[in-house]
Formats: C-alpha cells, sequence, structure tokens
C-alpha cells in the first residue's frame, strides 16, 4: 500500500518564458509526470492495459497555487500524496520544494483529481470502478502528513 | 470599463495526447490567451511598458474543473469573466463552449488569479498596485452573470 | 488542384522562452498547423476518415533555418507550398514573415516531408498510396514560385 | 577537449498526440536538452552568465530525419556530437536510439547549428567569437564516428 511517491526534474530552457521563469502551465505536466511514476512505483502504467478491460484516468479537476518561480536550471522534488480513494476516482496533491535551495519555503502545491474511465467503441467515456489490483496498492495519506 | 471578452480558437494537432483528446495543460494556456488578448482589447499589453514603471501579471493560483473532453479542430469558446478587483491583484473565470455543437453543455470552467508586480535589478518581483490607466478600465461582472 | 495556403497567427506568451523570442521548437507547431488548415480548405481533416481505409500522415523530414527571432504578439503570415508529391509521400516549404513589419525580411523558411501511411490492428503503420481523392486536389508549386 | 556526450530520457504523456505518438516537435526540444546537458557537463550553463559579456546560443538551422516512432514510457538516449565548430559557431548531430529494444535501429537523426551571440542594450543580437573558456574544451568529433 502507497500514498505517497517522490521525483525530482530539472527545468529545461524550453519550458521557461520571456518573464524569465517557468511558465505556470508546466506544473500540471509536471504532476502529471509524477502521477504516472507514481504508478509505475507500484507496477503499473497508466496506459499499458494491465487490466481488463483497459482503463483511462481522464483529469477532472486540476489546480495549483504558485508561492515562488522555478527558474531555468532548478532541481525541483516534487512531492505527491493521495489525499482521496474514491471507489471511482482519485486525489492527489502536489508539494514542489527546490532542491539544494538556502531556504526551504515551497515553490508551489497543486491538486489533481482524475477519474477512472473505460471507453466504448466510440471512444466515449464512461467512469468506472477502479480496479482491484490497482486500488488494493493505494491508500490515502496519514493526516498528518497531509496537515503540513 | 470591462468585465468580460470572448475569444475562439480551433484545437490543434500538436495540443492532443495519445488518449485522443487535447491534453489539460493546454486549458491553461488557453486561459492566459483570454486574459492577453483582453487586455489588448482595452489597448494594453501585458507585457509592452505603457506604464512607468513596466508591470508584470505572475499567476499565483490557476484551476480548472474539466467537464467534456476537446477533440482535434474542435472549435472552442473561451469566455473570460473579471470576478475579483482588488488594488495589486485580478482574479478571472474562464468558460469554455464547443462551437456549433448540438448540446449546449459546458467543456470546461477555469479560474486565474494574477498579480500585478514590478521588478528590481535583480528581477525580484515585488506586488505593487495595478496602474491606474489599467485599473481604471477592468471591473468585476454583474453578480448575475457570475452566477450562471 | 492547390498547390499553396497561407495562414496568419499572433504568437503566444506561452510561446516565448527566458531568451525573450518564440521558442524554434514552435515553428514546427506553426508548420504543422498550416498543412492541417491546408487539408481543411481542400475538404478534408488529415484525421476525420473520409477516405478508406483511413490514412495518417507522419513526419519522416522536418527542417527549418531561422533567420530573425519572432516575439510575443508578433503577427506572422505562415505561406504553405507544395514543393514535391509522390506516389505515397508529399514535401512542403513554409515562409514565415512578419506582418506590419518595416522591412520585408524573412523571418524563416521550413521544410517538411510526410508519408502517407495506414495502419494494421497492432498500430504498426506502413506506406501507402495517397488516396485518389486527396491526391486529385494537390500539385506542385511552379518552379518560378518555389525559386523565390 | 569533448566531443559528444548522452542523454537519457522517458517520454511522457502530454509528450504524445493522438496518433498515440510522440509529437515530433518534441525532438527539437530534446535535442536542446542534449545540448543544455552537454554544456552543463563542461562546467558551464548555456544562461548563466560565465563569461564576460555573456553570450546567448540562438538556433540558426534545426532539422530532423524521422525513422521509427516513439511511444509512452520509451526509454531514449540521445547521443550529441560536436559536427563542426567555427569561429563564431558550433553544429551538432544527435542520434535518437530506444533503450532495451530489441532491435537496434535508429529512431532519428537530428541536426542543430546555433551561433554565438551578445545583445545590446535594446536585445538585438549579433554574432560574437565563441569565448576562449568555452571554445576551448569543444572539439570536432572524429570523422570515424561521424561516418557511422
Amino acid at each position: 500500500m502507497a500514498y505517497e511517491f517522490k521525483i525530482t526534474r530539472r527545468m529545461e530552457f524550453s519550458e521557461t518564458d520571456m518573464a524569465g521563469i517557468v511558465h505556470y502551465s508546466n506544473f500540471f505536466r509536471y504532476m502529471e509526470a509524477a502521477e504516472h511514476a507514481f504508478f509505475r512505483s507500484l507496477g503499473f502504467s497508466v496506459v499499458t492495459q494491465q487490466v481488463d478491460p483497459p482503463v483511462g484516468w481522464p483529469r477532472v479537476h486540476a489546480s495549483c497555487d504558485f508561492k515562488q518561480p522555478l527558474r531555468f536550471e532548478d532541481e525541483v522534488e516534487i512531492h505527491l500524496l493521495v489525499t482521496e480513494k474514491k471507489s471511482k476516482s482519485l486525489s492527489y496533491e502536489f508539494r514542489f520544494r527546490k532542491l539544494g535551495a538556502a531556504q526551504a519555503g515551497e515553490i508551489a502545491r497543486g491538486r489533481l483529481t482524475v477519474v477512472c474511465v473505460t471507453r466504448d467503441a466510440q471512444g466515449k467515456m464512461s467512469a468506472t470502478l477502479i480496479p482491484r489490483t490497482i486500488a488494493d496498492q493505494i491508500e490515502v495519506a496519514p493526516p498528518e502528513l497531509l496537515a503540513m
């Protein structure tokens, strides 16, 4: 049973904008990268179809509070925490922290809610129960961790 | 005095992902494009320095609720509404609607809070009063519009 | 029979980088947007399956020479020209020109070669003849235009 | 003196498109990431101003030949080789290879030519000699390596 995961990544030139900082839309790409790495850490891919029928995880909510900017070549730790586990959806929190920074301040904090879906022959998605093999490995982070 | 603005754009191939739908991070790029077009409609650019000292508008909060997917070549209207106007910040809501769609359902609804800042010689940003020439042209949308 | 097409687009903030100019990778997104608009102008979508079996157009070559930078809010014309038409592939040239610029200098010139493919049940692509209904509408631009 | 460098990266969901493969524009982002990691391996950043006056490296040419597609979660090695070193410019070749793939086929091969520039007070760029401290560390790859 897992409730958290951490990745680090280095900010790239193509992710900066003319204000000299990482464009805010990229934080949502980073959150998703952390989510997918979390799934890999459990032995799953969000895409490879290890469950039958195959499921997908469209986002129904995404948000982020930005506290300090990130710049080119900054190394950032993204800490994923599971905040909610329902029968058909999962919610995550993501805490961004700059590695090697003198002061420990948080860079940003984001949230994501994803729904487990199957698709019919026309590609239309409908919510479905999270497969047991996946659900059994994921739990909500302890309250004292979420309160930080 | 303006409190709303609409843009339309067509979803591009490079904005889709392997799930066959527009990747959710792009909605945040679209919101910003609407915000910048709103500024242009007022005779300002968010970047060209028509005020002295020049100001910037970093995002402190961004969120989006996704209700229906967008696909390649969909034409979408993005309706910006000013939801809050403070001395140093502005908040917007963005309503995504597919053009030409049989049913009128909303695709997504997003929110953005931006802070007016100046930068010192080292590039460090600090919040500042929204310049009069800009603030005088922007007002909060009427409650009945925001309630929809 | 068509051999050229023009689109215009305004450079967006999220497309700039910390050097203050449009990141070069975006020029390849713009070329593709022009290609897809060209197809729409012929009554086709590169994706909607108006031919049977459906075909796709993966890129086998892409290049661009960059002469002058583009900046936020620049309005750019992208002029697509068909440079080669083979039984299973098409090649295009793209000329980037800034609208409203005092001097008429070219911003960039790119090239794209795309191959017409079908996919088998496993998703494996193989080159196929360009469907007649598409091929009949596309011709190579006249040499005097290509020589410019 | 260095003439090559290798990085690996895992393909991300947000980099795929509705054809189920990595969008071709991303290969140009990956090439640049390899170039910047090469500079870091020499003790430089392409941005941090360790030389006086500070220099930048705008791209004047970029190209790529695509041989096989990349998919979500593929791990890819990008092998940078210095192909040309002039007084004011550098050219690189980039060879993309999928890690762990049964057959050793190349995925793609790209090229980049970058020019060393300084900027005047208005931001206008002009080509300049590559600073000695940088030029002294870079050499062209041996012909037998480039011939592969």
